[in-house]
């Protein structure tokens, strides 16, 4: 489309920061015929100090009305653990079923990774996002005393598990690999973890292309740091997925360079982009945080929106920066962002 | 005490074999005044497939006579997944409490880590063994239908976490660096996650000596790999404890070298010790098996019992031999046992 009308959400610590260095890129990056229009939502924790508020209705409203939303982070130590978290991002994801919640990941040269030898990682996460133990299902009794009790529940139905691990087959169909890995604990979660893999095994059925391949959790964090090469796309639960794809940019240079997309295929609501990192609250306003996440996010939205081509652009041009970055003095988030978007305009 | 009257359960896949070689290196170890009787419980696949039973009560009430378990690996890829580890290994991890998951992790010189510049490991993990998302509590409605629901329900309680925390604190006390880690994930599991924060700061107040810390279990995974010398000892529930040490062995010298034992402070019931690893019937049966892990349990179990100057010996049999196993050829499962064997008995 000739015209992107994005939803900002800066939100809590280095958000603010990051997120501004990423629509620098996107201001960038875009041809003179695509006309940008942004409106910034105040929400994170100053608002919620301020009004009480985390995510009010109208404004879950005016959000429906974007083609994307991008945010920066969510989350500070002055807001009780889970107030933000829950009322605010968790909200947006699961009011505007953003079922795919996809994260790539990819040890580019010169980046820094912990893991000796440099193995070749790239492989997408395909993480749940609407359910699982997510879903805010359970509660505690006798709150507060020796005799609590605080349960848990994860939810999980066919219906979301079926369309989100067809999304994963489509896309290993449409990598050169074709392979796909479901990732769960069916040895224990039995009642989910078998409706997964049944799911799994009877949808792989129409994909008979694609190699399939099924790992408990704890083994698949040993082959991430032990053999990532081994993976390609993998399917996973909404919790199982955000504990991996944290390990994932670990050993693929870090929180600083992992972007994600809270996609609803359908496109029946705004599709949301974010880095995985949280809002670091200790190093926020300091010029120290790394854009480069946020602006790989930017890459996944064009995307998403139908501009592979500046999507390129922008994840050439990262790939560039990193190349001149290794050995050269730090740079600030500032200096990240101008470099990155004097590429892309190139 | 002079007598050991220990139960051993070989289990499936390498089970039988690494376990042979740990009763070889206790009976090595042991001072001729100590007498060892032991008792083999046919338990796992065979038993499965043969009579369709997985613990039967009679069995359950036997072990409960011994001082200690020794448990190879239980499951096999013949049994529907979740059936042995449900109906068996859970199901005396929670009928004997063991509510203290004890899984020391440490880097020994000589060990290959797939981590670059070899870090300082050296933690322990106390994963809580009788709650949490492993109680099997959850179930299926309209199983196999386009409409199936499956949940899954994490059940945790004052008591079990305000115990299980406790026993940590101790350990962080004995250890020189005094220093306590809890890991959950309360931004969004908050009903369990703040009941577990609440209760670690409140036993916290009774060891002023030590120094405390709480991470996301997705952050903690990076930290694994980023600065793995930053943990001294963690507490966390049975899941991400499940996997955190998975991720622990990966980065310390492997599944091989791991070792843990299902613990019950109080002695009610008798304490199990078993390798991390799993049954690997890939490569069960021809010798490939290393039995390290094992015989490291059986270290954990000396200590347990009050052997403490035997488990020591074990240990640094084992440091020994890892340093001469480095650019060595390849010795088989029994080759090891053996030389383990010969080296805590000199
Ligand atoms: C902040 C938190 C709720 C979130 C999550 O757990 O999904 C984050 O860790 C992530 O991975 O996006
Ligand atoms: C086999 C399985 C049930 C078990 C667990 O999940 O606890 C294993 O992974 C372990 O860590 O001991």
């Amino acid at each position: 489309s000739r015209s992107i009308n994005l939803a900002v959400i800066p939100g809590d610590g280095i958000g603010p920061e990051v997120v501004s260095q990423g629509l620098k890129v996107l201001s960038a990056v875009l041809p003179q015929d695509v006309k940008l229009e942004t409106r910034e939502y105040d929400l994170g924790a100053r608002r919620w100090h301020r009004t009480g508020e985390t995510l009010p209705d109208a404004e879950l409203e005016d959000l429906k009305g974007h083609d994307a939303i991008l945010l920066g982070a969510i989350g500070d130590p002055s807001v009780p653990s889970g107030v933000l978290e829950r009322g605010l991002l968790l909200k947006l994801r699961f009011a505007f079923d953003h079922y795919v919640n996809l994260r790539p990941s990819k040890l580019l040269p010169h980046t820094a990774t912990p893991l000796a030898g440099r193995p070749d990682i790239d492989f997408v996460v395909v993480r749940e996002g609407t359910e699982g133990p997510y879903t805010g299902n359970g509660g505690s009794l006798r709150t507060g005393t020796p005799a609590e009790v605080a349960t848990e529940v994860s939810v999980n139905t066919a219906y979301g598990v079926e369309r989100v691990v067809r999304d994963a087959y489509e896309r290993a169909q449409a990598r050169p690999r074709r392979k796909l890995t479901l990732v769960h604990k069916n040895n224990v979660l039995v009642h989910a973890g078998h409706m997964w893999k049944k799911i799994f095994d009877k949808v792989g059925e129409e994909y008979p292309e694609v190699t399939t391949d099924y790992l408990h959790v704890d083994a698949a964090t040993i082959f991430f740091v032990t053999d990532p090469a081994r993976f390609d796309v993998i399917v996973t639960d909404n919790l199982f997925g955000d504990i991996l794809t944290d390990l994932a940019a670990a050993v693929t240079g870090g929180i600083g360079l992992a972007a994600s997309g809270n996609i609803n295929p359908a496109g029946a609501f705004p599709s949301m982009f974010e880095p995985v990192h949280g809002s670091a609250p200790d190093i926020a306003g300091q010029g120290k945080a790394d854009p480069t996440a946020t602006v790989l996010s930017v890459a996944l939205l064009l995307r998403h929106l139908g501009h592979e081509a500046e999507a390129a652009r922008i994840e050439e041009a990262v790939a560039a920066d990193l190349a001149e970055r290794a050995g050269a003095p730090a740079r600030s988030t500032d200096e990240i962002g101008d470099a990155l978007a004097v590429r892309v305009a190139n």
